[in-house]
């Protein structure tokens, strides 16, 4: 008898990669689909007998219809000891428990490098359209009512004016080297100083500092507990008045409620959001801001740049099958194995 | 009894530059403001003792709330003979009838570099909107509906696809260079080959050899007799399936009926348009197609560019008044100047 081959799942559809799942991991797994209608029956599936049993790697991403809910901390300590990695497909792991998986010994990893250019690119059109108001603009011509009366005096050239990132990783720095292309003056703030950085990226330790000469602040860090409402009320009224704020990272990084409020009074002139605390909700006082530009969390939403994700996230499912690690693994893990190394 | 200062008529309304119109012509000329209910009236100011009798520059842009009406035929042949100098605020100047201009010997100046960084920045958006289909989600969002379905398998990364320019001008040039920033391949057809086209645009001679490799089409030729519909059935049958088209220049310049026919059997798979036949006026028929983004004229529409716009007219005004001859003299004019250096 043939030794078994060991068994992949795949926990969300994939929807471009259908050649590569074959290419990848057609003679190294057995791969499996899942089909179970809700939480509890897919769980008791990984058990003796079960359609799941055996499971070493998991591929997933998020996706608001899912049937199973989030990877949250039930789900990952209901799986069984034979699941050694999740591949999570996206670059924001955060509906995926990570402390969860480091406790359970399940190592996790996402898509970095694949969501930069089209996640920058989502930021570059926000950044476009809430400097010349073209949402607004759009809007009255669909109603017929050409352009809207008063716009010039609202509305910026790109060019020339100063953006400062809060968070300078790989789509940060992909978005910095977009606008400078205008140029753009480009600042940044991160915890750290990025040694990659661009030359024209200018680093400021204090964000005060850098928020205070921001025409437009682009949003940039992952939600972790201590991101959660990061951009406050003192971040807001440290930027200059008239200032936008625009967001391609998660909804809750910026205190949503802080935001309208300077909407409302006029510290901030405009809004540009791809992301939304409560997704797919979106709060209806957002609609009411006629300088907003609100889009569905498009991001990477486009058949380009999902195939790249898709097929990234069955690699690393493929290099830990073949090498035993893959090579996204998340900075919570990398942070542990350095630990590890110095012992 | 002071030697008298020439007269310069301002056409249209100065909205940023009124402390540049002292600065300068204050010392130059004596400045007058329109303020004539109809054409008739207007054109008998210019009569013995009338309010803008003995002017001899005029400074003029596009409106369509304009009193006086385009600076047609009829138009520029009732202003008197001193009027030596037209100093049109925009970049296209088919309102202003060139010829009847050279005919009364009136030069005529537009703005033309003033223009390219904001022109080009809303061809900008306009190749995002279309390529990610960000018109028709922000829509969906609006109706509380999050996502459209079925967008994903619709839309595409900037990067790496083609762009074909048609007359790599100083607006197309801008366009070439933010576009390369992605990278995109720009290719670029134009009566003549652009000496100071970037390394990286390559020129077609055949238009048709450059459309059947163009995924978006930008159209950035001014409007004359000869290009009214250029891009029509046959140009439009030429590009690759599903590419798009994006017009920042004039709406004329498109065959607006052979385009509705490619988006309506799918040749076409997006448009995004700046401009129309008959602005303010817009084609109803347009709206019925989702994947349009289409905005009220806006290319140069922020303040920032409208003072840069302004001065620039101004300052052809003070040029001719100085020396004689204002740096933006149109092409039609710099023909005959070529012609008459040659005799």
């Amino acid at each position: 008898m043939a030794p078994r081959l060991p068994r992949v799942l795949i926990c969300s559809e994939i929807v471009w990669a259908h050649d590569d799942v074959k290419r990848l991991l057609g003679d190294i797994a057995e791969v499996v689909y899942v089909d179970s209608p809700d939480r509890k029956s897919f769980l008791a599936e990984f058990g003796p007998g079960g359609k799941y049993e055996n499971t070493v790697a998991i591929y997933r991403e998020n996706d608001s219809a899912s049937k199973i809910g989030t990877f949250d901390k039930a789900l990952i300590d209901g799986l069984p000891s034979t699941v050694r990695w999740i591949a999570h497909n996206g670059a924001g792991y955060d509906p995926v428990d990570v402390h969860a998986c480091k406790a359970k010994g399940i190592y996790l990893s996402n898509t970095p490098g694949a969501v930069d250019d089209a996640t920058a690119t989502t930021a570059l059109y926000l950044l476009i359209s809430t400097l010349r108001q073209y949402s607004v603009a759009e809007r009255s011509l669909r109603e017929l009512k050409w352009k809207p009366k008063g716009l010039k005096s609202r509305t910026h050239d790109v060019t020339g004016k100063t953006l400062g990132i809060l968070g300078l990783g790989g789509i940060g720095t992909r978005f910095a080297v977009l606008a400078h292309a205008f140029p753009m003056r480009v600042l940044y703030h991160s915890r750290r100083r990025n040694p990659d950085a661009p030359a024209f990226c200018e680093y400021f330790e204090r964000v005060e500092d850098m928020l205070a000469q921001t025409d437009v602040l682009s949003v940039h860090v992952p939600l972790r507990q201590e991101t959660v409402g990061l951009v406050g009320e003192k971040w807001i009224r440290a930027l200059k008045p008239g200032a936008i704020i625009i967001n391609t990272a998660r909804g809750k990084v910026i205190d949503e409620e802080a935001m309208i409020r300077a909407l409302e009074d006029g510290h901030l002139s405009a809004v540009g959001l791809d992301v939304f605390p409560n997704e797919p909700e979106v709060n209806p006082r957002l609609l009411d801001f006629p300088q907003a530009t609100l889009l569905p969390h498009m991001g990477t939403e486009n058949q380009d740049t999902q195939r790249k994700m898709e097929v990234r996230a069955l690699t690393n499912v493929r290099d830990f099958l073949i090498t035993g690690m893959g090579k996204d693994l998340v900075i919570e893990f990398k942070k542990t194995a350095k630990v590890k190394q110095k012992l």
